[in-house]
């Protein structure tokens, strides 16, 4: 039994996504890195971690073999190594220096709710720390915990459990990945509806459990709105939500789970809403003076309708790089971009919006490059990081009101802390709603002679900008280990002990994703 | 100092609302209780309760004293009389009867959060069971506490204290009853679009607490989904939540505190989203052959649009019984009737999808009978209880493919039980979601010798029919300590334990509304 046996392909391990869809970068990125003073490296030795087993006892092995069967537990060096670590940039560079630090000790693949539940009604017992794995598409440092551990890797919980076209609800066991729910849903004329950047090997349960949010998200939602129904299994049984859609029951639960991400168990199912699948698409761009100017007219879109399915505003750097290829620091063609793209029939509503909002246009052309290279931006980071550029992207959300201070601080904590590698710094928005919206920032610079160090400078730094200028630590990648802390000051002690108190109780020996989300007392 | 030197009219103690508001029956009606078998009791004696003081120790009032001003601590039989329980009718049955369990031993007027905080910081070192009063018109029995407490009613914290234009948020204090929210916010140009049957007398506090929903949901959404942030006192410091519109930082805490019904603390101040008023009203009436054909097109606009602001659908009984004013129990006048509203311009669109799925367009007039009664209902209930009638509505909500048998199930329950005074079981929906809908009922018959234990019987079959359906014990009603046990069977006894761990860490002294959301151990 090896990986590759397992139904669904393993990512690259250390590099983003499908092989096959790896980019070279283009010539004229070349030239513009040599222009950002960005050499490429003496290339580096090939470092593999050395061929050992994991750290596990005969006794906990057995423990895990009578709940899966033998051949569902890899401890070989190869399923370890290919399920360390998460996709973060820190996370890549730590794995091309070959450091197996939080490299799990066995790899677990559990086929049902049941066997995952009797995996964490055991782990406890024989002291075993569980990582759940979703698609391994964490940024935030989420498969990172804080003691040697096992990963339970849920790709077996792939299937489409009940599909109910009258209230237009599907359950999706927790390991089927983004375009495998698409293709269940597709076969009955339904779809889900999310799509982000981790689609292509992120999971249902990893959705759910980190609170992803999908380039449809203004037509379709995050995806923490489509859930109506989840199976949590934690070390102290299972706990089941949604009776309804909506109740007035208590405390909403399913909104305690969604975003525990592992802390409290693992979660099995989710019941999500669906909708048709539409027949048509479309997508088109458009152009804005400035960013403030066309940040009015995505907000009157938000506030005032009527909402395209997706909305998407680079701010002038993003723009200037996004359209000037073969001369990414050619400066701005004039101006912003916006892309917008309807599920069902183009609405000259939306349009009009636009129009008497100052924009111009720009039609089908630019709608369909972002369309062909929606999922691509991920892929160029590994060439990128190749070529000796640091390359990172954070993110945030705020009110309406606070979103140019925000931008402006998050862009200068970054050049002020990244000033000895001048970096360029790129924005949009990408998920608004009637308060607000979201900021993903795109930082690229040369490699200091310590990386790692020189990225976790710069991005704590822009934490505390964030946390300065009144935004979340994050609106769509998560908490993870890395922004732990910043999570716990900005929900403050008591909330922190709240949340403490509900993993004690479910989690009382501290097995479930040791140091995620929650600083260890 | 009295009741009525403080800043806003208590409703009637035992009867519902505005006084001035009281309504008779006609005579129609009375004549169709005749026909139910519903005789005019005896007159009862009038029953108020002796003049005494409550049972707080010197100790304990001068505590109180000490952070309100003896000017607001009220503990004189009048004021501890009129915040007693809340609005359901085993409530006001047992109020008629002079039934003082229950009754507060003061009530306190804070007039700032921080008053609220040292309350609640001394409550528990002073041995005080606290309650916190919206506009008491709770029908759950959110306001019984199981154990001896002081009343704190909001009342004086209510001021807006915020409005963010670019943002479209308003912060208001939780003691900002529904009309004066809308005033405050009517000077600006904005409406929070939140008028749920309570509207009159509840305040934002309560609708939090208890996850109220308007009869604008369609348009509007629930009071939760209006939530962007809050602030709650708890006996152990206070929470601030709500940085952004939407997060993926950790499990959304809003939503655990929103539903929490005073038991982890009191709500202070809560940021909602606000809307621009609109310019103008439409309300019609809608008629279909049946039930069945008429919920297949609600749930068509639910699913696919346009949802108009106002969408409510009533079964043969209820629309029987609506039109056939001056004869109640004449039977159906044929089919069923639904009402639609818009705030803003009527949608086309919205009454095409109707005419397509069978319905007839009745115009403006039965939709402004609508609008011009859509508060009276709960005051008709006092002149029918002071006629012998048992008149009392309960609600629950499901997915869309279990509507039909959830709603037979119950009116079934409902019949069986009161089988020795034939009930009269009206039912209508009027919160719709893409994947369920909620279910009002409300039921008629002649009281028997105990009324309380006539209805108590009642509901417990119907919640039995609930749960055995697939529904959730409440929509929008809440919890409070008549839901208690069928919430717990609902949610299962490891979410109890979960929620326990949050009260007992936020309350470890369980002085907050005791014995209300959650059994006490």
């Amino acid at each position: 039994m090896t990986e590759s046996d397992l139904p669904v392909a393993q990512l690259t391990p250390g590099r983003w996504g499908d092989p096959s869809h790896a980019v070279d970068l283009p010539a004229a990125a070349l030239d513009a890195l040599k222009r950002l003073g960005i050499q490429h490296p003496a290339e580096p030795a090939a470092v593999t971690p050395a061929s050992e087993g994991g750290e596990l006892s005969a006794v906990q092995l057995a423990f895990l073999t009578s709940v899966v069967g033998s051949q569902y537990v890899l401890s070989d060096v190869d399923s370890r190594w290919a399920h360390t670590r998460g996709y973060s940039t820190t996370d890549l560079l730590r794995f091309r220096a070959g450091d197996t630090s939080d490299m799990p000790d066995a790899v677990v693949y559990p086929a049902s709710h049941d066997e995952v539940q009797a995996l964490l009604t055991g782990a406890a017992e024989h002291d075993l720390a569980v990582v759940p794995y979703s698609g391994g598409t964490s940024v935030v440092g989420g498969l990172a915990a804080s003691r040697r551990f096992v990963t339970v890797d849920l790709r077996r919980l792939d299937r489409l459990i009940d599909l109910d076209e009258i209230s237009r609800t599907a359950t999706l066991q927790a390991g089927v990945r983004g375009p495998a729910a698409e293709a269940l849903l597709a076969e009955r004329g339904y779809t889900l509806g999310h799509f982000p950047q981790s689609y292509e090997g992120a999971s249902i349960g990893g959705y759910a459990a980190a609170r992803s949010s999908g380039q449809s998200s203004a037509g379709y939602g995050r995806f923490d709105q489509m859930v109506v129904g989840l199976t949590l299994a934690t070390p102290r049984g299972t706990i089941e939500l949604g009776r309804a859609p909506m109740s007035a029951a208590g405390p909403d639960l399913r909104q305690l789970v969604l975003g525990s991400e592992g802390a409290f168990g693992i979660i099995t199912s989710v019941v999500v809403r669906i909708r048709p699948r539409p027949t048509e698409r479309h997508f088109e761009g458009w152009q804005f003076e400035n960013f403030d100017a066309a940040l009015t007219a995505v907000r009157r879109l938000a506030q005032d309708g009527p909402l395209p399915t997706v909305l998407r505003l680079s701010d002038e750097v993003e723009t200037a790089v996004n359209l000037a290829d073969p001369d990414v620091l050619g400066g701005s063609a004039g101006g912003v971009q916006a892309i917008i793209g309807f599920d069902g029939p183009y609405d000259q509503a939306t349009a009009d919006v636009l129009t008497a909002a100052g924009g111009t246009n720009l039609g089908a052309g630019p709608g369909e490059t972002w369309r062909v290279g929606r999922y691509r931006a991920p892929y160029l980071r590994d060439p990128l990081l190749d070529e000796g550029a640091l390359v990172e992207t954070l993110e945030t959300a705020t009110f309406w009101s606070r979103i140019p201070a925000l931008k402006a601080a998050v862009t200068e904590a970054l050049v002020g802390a990244l000033s000895a590698t001048p970096p360029l710094v790129l924005c949009h928005i990408s998920h608004v709603y009637e308060t607000g919206a979201s900021l993903y920032f795109t930082v690229v610079c040369a490699q200091a002679d310590d990386p790692v160090a020189q990225w976790r400078s710069a991005k704590a730094a822009a934490n505390q900008a964030i946390a300065d200028a009144g935004g979340t630590i994050s609106h769509h990648h998560g908490v993870g280990a890395d922004h732990r802390a910043a999570y716990a000051t900005e929900i403050g002690p008591l909330a922190v002990d709240a949340l403490q108190a509900v993993k004690k109780l479910l989690d009382p020996n501290n097995i479930m994703n040791p140091g995620i989300l929650l600083p260890e007392s």
